[in-house]
């Protein structure tokens, strides 16, 4: 805790490798893209790195060539206490946008966190608390396998709970593992993970200026780089860790009292059946209804019909947990009970088959509440 | 009132014009589209209406052969009273989705309104209120204007709350004008005038099943068919009646509290400006930031960041009301009390220039407050 945040709460975490790692980073598509952002593009170029620094409570965004600077000088002072390049160090910052960051206390907390480096438990969960904002638990997943005799680790920590907020907000995550993965392959298997994790899911439907995911590969675990059959459990691991993660920011979404997962399947494309499960996600009636615990599933075939993706409306199946409540344009004779029984769990999958193709794909999700609308209209910068 | 709602409120109005008129229908573009737009959508093509029955409580939606034959019979029970044929008439439904019509209802409806048909205010007043569902009140426009020596009228009234549910709701609108206009050039303009009205608000970004806009023109008014003179003239009243039922729309939002048009304007083209418009109106953060007076001008700069749309962030100004709060990829030094009572008012102005192009589009919108996630939330089909 260096200040950043007013509360007093931790608000900067280092990330350091024993040796130079391989490395990779995901970024937000948003036009207006933060300046540690742009600078860890920068600094990924050489796809090594040895450190990262992450402050919350002030995204350094909208912040112009001053935030650039600052950007650039936190690396730099991580890099100081490293003895390496700035080149070397990454950094992400999340909270409020159009501020700049008050450097001295950007100094002094790397310095506190410095001190305090640590390779134990504790020390992971402290930087998985730095990097909260509206977040009400930190998130973390970990997992280990064997390959060819090396056992290797993945661990993951990530935050956010609204997409995106000004006051508060954006997604993160920060991946580590000891596999030995040159980085343009490290970055091809972050991307395929980070497609089929973070970029399926919908608390409100917003990017934000700073969503980042990092990757550092130690390559600690073993000799050689991991064979191409290796990659492919690999990938599947990390395809894991990013999942839980980001069921876990929509689980803590802001307001959120229940998740659910929407899969649409039968589409002629990926993208078709992407962007219709990503429809009804997002569809604000549709997150009313799973929060008033509504089976309505006319909300459900309405958005899906918005999309303007052509298919016919008397081949579609829409379900509510395993109950088929439209079918051949009409509603079938479900059992009102146990569609009431399966709105009342806390976790629903909801699914539509558009009967076309064979391409499918799922989106997840929570509902939408009053506390929503209370967290973002009245809790001001 | 024949009892389609259960709180025996009025849910059937019928429209009748003294001579064939000529008309035109704009209609939803959801893959599910209702029965009556069907129906109606096949009267249509001779371009030539006599009447229209419309009622509220039930869509009529999803629901299969049988829907579409309560449709045609709905038509046909008029028809009948007019000694005409059904193809002369138009219908409309707008309510629960996946019921069918109590056709016996109906029936006594179309008799009741029949014996009541009338050409006075009151009359018209009577059909306004007959399309409710959650809206909280009548919306209706009217004007008059001369061409070359003729009066020509145009009245018209819509309904809808929120764009979409299935409990109740739908956007209806149905313009009459004694204007001579062949059907042709009717649905030209109509189609023109829906596009910078109708589709250009944003309750909850949600596209209904049943969305219709009708217009009628009996010719009663004047000899000859309108010149292409006249009929700019005519366009343009037509527009600002669209227009006024549009916003009256959004006023009505299902708990809005505050409008705000959001104009996009240095654009390349139109439909970027729209785009990014509808993503500013549209956006959960804005809508919520605007509910809490909140002057959160990074919300709206994040939103039009997250469209895709190519603009250099470094060129773009931000304006609420007059005050500039974003240019040259910072926040300006903006007087905060100036901003605060801006957010204060019940009309609200947002304009954003990418100063790239020469393109721009306005958006209406009202805001999201806890009363809208009550209303779709809680209360249940």
């Amino acid at each position: 805790s260096c200040g950043i945040k007013e509360s007093n709460k931790p608000d900067l975490g280092i990330l350091v490798c024993d040796v130079p790692a391989s490395s990779a980073g995901c970024f937000t598509k948003n036009k207006f893209r933060a300046a540690p952002v742009e600078i860890s593009l920068k600094h990924l170029a050489s796809g090594q790195s040895i450190g990262l620094v992450v402050n919350s409570g002030n995204a350094n965004a909208c912040t112009g060539e001053k935030g650039l600077e600052d950007a650039e000088n936190m690396a730099k002072l991580l890099a100081s206490k490293l003895n390496t390049d700035k080149e070397n160090i990454l950094v992400a910052s999340t909270g409020i946008i159009g501020k700049c960051l008050d450097m001295q206390k950007i100094e002094t907390g790397i310095s506190l966190a410095f001190d305090e480096l640590a390779s134990d438990r504790d020390a992971g969960l402290a930087f998985s608390e730095a990097i909260l904002t509206t977040d009400t638990k930190i998130k973390t997943a970990y997992t280990e396998f064997e390959l060819s005799g090396n056992k290797i680790k993945i661990a993951g920590t990530a935050k956010g709970s609204g997409m995106i907020s000004p006051n508060m907000a954006t997604m993160l995550a920060f991946i580590t593992t000891d596999a030995k993965i040159p980085a343009n392959q490290l970055h091809e298997l972050l991307n395929q993970a980070v497609d089929v994790s973070f970029n399926r899911i919908s608390v409100d439907g917003q990017m934000s200026t700073n969503d980042s995911v990092y990757i550092l590969a130690s390559g600690l675990a073993c000799k050689d780089n991991l064979t191409s059959e290796q990659l492919t459990i690999f990938a599947e691991h990390l395809t894991q860790i990013c999942e839980k993660l980001a069921i876990a920011i929509v689980e803590d979404g802001e307001g959120a009292t229940k998740i659910f997962h929407v899969t649409v399947s039968g589409a002629n494309s990926k993208s078709d059946a992407h962007r219709i499960a990503r429809a009804i996600a997002d569809s604000l009636l549709v997150k009313t209804a799973i929060h008033g615990e509504d089976p309505n599933w006319g909300r459900i075939i309405s958005a899906a019909g918005a999309t303007g993706i052509d298919f016919d409306p008397n081949n579609v199946i829409c379900k509510i947990g395993d109950e088929i409540v439209f079918r051949n344009g009409v509603p079938t004779d479900f059992n009102i009970e146990t569609l009431k029984n399966i709105m009342q769990r806390k976790e629903l999958h909801i699914s539509l088959s558009l009967n076309i193709g064979s391409a499918e794909d799922t989106v997840h999700a929570c509902d939408l509440s009053k506390e929503y609308v209370e967290i973002n209209a009245f809790y001001h910068t």
